[in-house]
């Protein structure tokens, strides 16, 4: 992509109206645009980071047998009626038009077993997976923190159908890797702690992932004996020992969450009547899991804890380019070498920009945070090079254009 | 995909509340599952389908210059009412939450112009063109197309910005190819024209893309020698005649819209100041483009125009596979062949169920509509051969399994 025909510009500074440092970091750098608290698009680079962390979950889901649907966001009034969340979810969006309501999708459990209902009867259709990349709605009372509490923002959510609680267990083990995989291809693996957290009616746990960062919301306690965490709000009741080893070294970090897995038993089948036939002819209540995954949050946590005073950093695998390519008055030269590098199959943002200075090319190189610098000049030039410089990394490493692509990839 | 694993099934009856044939074709063969009047979930087929005409449009959308971006649903009422159609679009959701009052986007020209206003100031950051695939909610008052008229409905949206008119006119056209080339990919480009419409304060006429359909809603008048066509709106305007030869031949034929394009001026960059400055430096309002397509409203026309009392037809470059291969009680022989398939890059579905006769499995295989059908049978093996079916055709043909995979290609 060339830089001068972007359809952002990174902005000088950062926005006075957010506190948090991925809203200040991605707006400023051209990723999102804030519509409003709690609301904000996508603009094409973000897009491309989202598309990164959306196909890596993608991966991960059908791994696990997943199929992917997508459901809507009107709802209809009766099907929350039934469950008791019309009432009981304070956040909920109710939308009243003429003499009819509805809800805004803030989770689809009261779509999904619906759905599931036509599809299963029997033993034979069990177990099954579904799961969507939908747009979620929430009355968020402190949209404070940048996409990491939207109003409106991206989910993944997984819903799965079992027989029996064994095979949800079963089931339920095999998500939490598929989850821990995510985060770790996501470059946040090393700061993600399977966290427990209160289970409700069906489930002595619930389970979440948390992500340290200063900026996080909740209090989780960390047993690294075990490398797994407690949520603040069952500290209590757990009598601050570690479930796993019951040791009581614990570490209180701040934390934000970036997915969470429900065992959610007959809650939601119940009301919608999703009973299946089992070998011996009995009727039985289908035994139901969930499994979410903030897209934008987690985008978000990620510039939380990869991110310096100069911008963002990047982790590859979700980075909008991999190389920031910079021409110092070297064009032709440059413009070659960007060919290649897109023939070589590397993604680049090559800034081609003529009426802008070398250091602001390289401060939005930072604030843009791409993997790796690549700056063709004429004093390297001079020795068929160019300049390499890794976001993560102080140093600069001037390097031969004809080994350029082998130090890429 | 094995069919026994599927998430959805095939129903022995067309739903008895629909009256389109898009919707009783798509909900019986398990593409779409309808929450309530105009909304719809994608099942796992339905979104296979929907990839595949997202992904033809993204590439001749990329391919005009467009950039991909998502804007949000939640829209604050004073950007509403800044344009004048907080009140005077009748089929817009208002959400009241507490004291506040936002729309429920129906379109975005209240969203982008914003976003483009911070990145737009010079007539050197001109043109522009941004586009996104976006979930749309319009309160329709009769919802009884199936999905080609929704409540909640997935939309293409480009919207362009021009220094001129003459830019516009040019890029307008550009469009229109993209457009023609959208249609033709999807399989309905013979039965799609181009269509004069009501051009509004800023255009003499819009274009509309109508496919013809006799479950169409609206009436086109068409010149087969211009391969042009009048919406009825405008026909008495246009006294009868062609715009562009003059003559007065035209047919008339009931067709569905998939897609509009809109010359729109000035008249959403006034309401939100976006000026540019221009080489004299002059300041100058943007003069803006729209172009929509609207994606789950075109995969209801594809399903119009192709099918027939068994079910479905789907062209190639949209199907959710391109084979439907049946295996006759001969399971290891089929799985096979289905390797090899897969290995070869084509998309597979294997109906590998036991317990459903050869009779039922065929039924499912033309009321689902994959291009292709394989059948594994003992007679054919004998010859190392399979029986092999197109949808759209009435003879089988009997291919040897080595050349098959020639045969399919």
């Amino acid at each position: 992509m060339l830089y001068s025909q972007f359809f952002t510009k990174t902005e000088r500074q950062a926005p006075s109206d957010e506190v948090s440092i991925n809203a200040k970091l991605l707006i400023q750098a051209g990723y999102v645009d804030k519509l409003m608290a709690g609301v904000y698009s996508l603009l094409p680079l973000g897009l491309r980071v989202y598309k990164k962390i959306e196909q890596i979950i993608r991966e991960e889901m059908d791994a696990i047998g997943g199929q992917e649907l997508v459901m809507p966001s009107l709802q209809p009034k009766e099907n929350w009626e039934k469950t008791g969340r019309w009432t009981a979810m304070d956040d909920l969006y109710q939308l009243k038009v003429d003499d009819k309501e509805y809800a805004i999708g803030p989770t689809h459990e009261e779509v999904i077993a619906p759905i599931a209902k036509r599809y299963i009867s029997s033993y034979k259709d069990l177990p099954k997976y579904a799961y969507q990349f939908q747009t979620k709605f929430r009355n968020e009372k402190r949209a404070k923190s940048g996409v990491m509490r939207g109003r409106e923002f991206s989910m993944k959510d997984l819903y799965s159908f079992h027989a029996d609680q064994a095979d949800l267990d079963n089931f339920y083990e095999k998500a939490i890797v598929a989850y821990k995989n995510v985060f770790k291809r996501c470059g946040i693996g090393n700061l993600t702690y399977l966290t427990y957290a209160s289970g409700g009616t069906f489930s002595k746990y619930s389970h979440e992932f948390q992500t340290l960062t200063r900026a996080g919301e909740d209090l989780i306690y960390i047993c690294e004996q075990c490398k797994v965490a407690i949520n603040k709000e069952i500290l209590d009741d757990l009598k601050s020992k570690c479930p796993v080893c019951g040791g009581n070294i614990l570490r209180e970090e701040k934390a934000v969450e970036v997915g969470n897995i429900f065992k959610l038993g007959t809650k939601y089948t119940e009301p919608f009547d999703l009973f299946y036939t089992d070998k011996d002819g009995n009727k039985k209540l289908v035994i139901m899991g969930c499994y979410g995954i903030g897209l934008t949050r987690l985008m978000g946590a990620v510039v939380e804890v990869s991110s310096d005073d100069k911008g963002i950093i990047w982790p590859e695998a979700v980075a909008p380019f991999k190389v920031n390519l910079i021409s110092l008055n070297k064009d032709a030269e440059a413009e070659k070498i960007y060919k290649d590098l897109r023939s070589a199959g590397i993604e680049v943002l090559y800034d081609d920009r003529s009426e802008v200075s070398a250091g602001e090319k390289f401060a939005d190189s930072d604030l843009i945070g791409c993997p790796w610098r690549v700056v063709v000049s004429g004093k390297t030039l001079a020795e068929n090079a160019v300049e390499v410089k890794q976001r993560s990394k102080e140093k600069c490493e001037i390097i031969k254009i004809n080994d350029l692509i082998k130090t890429l990839r």
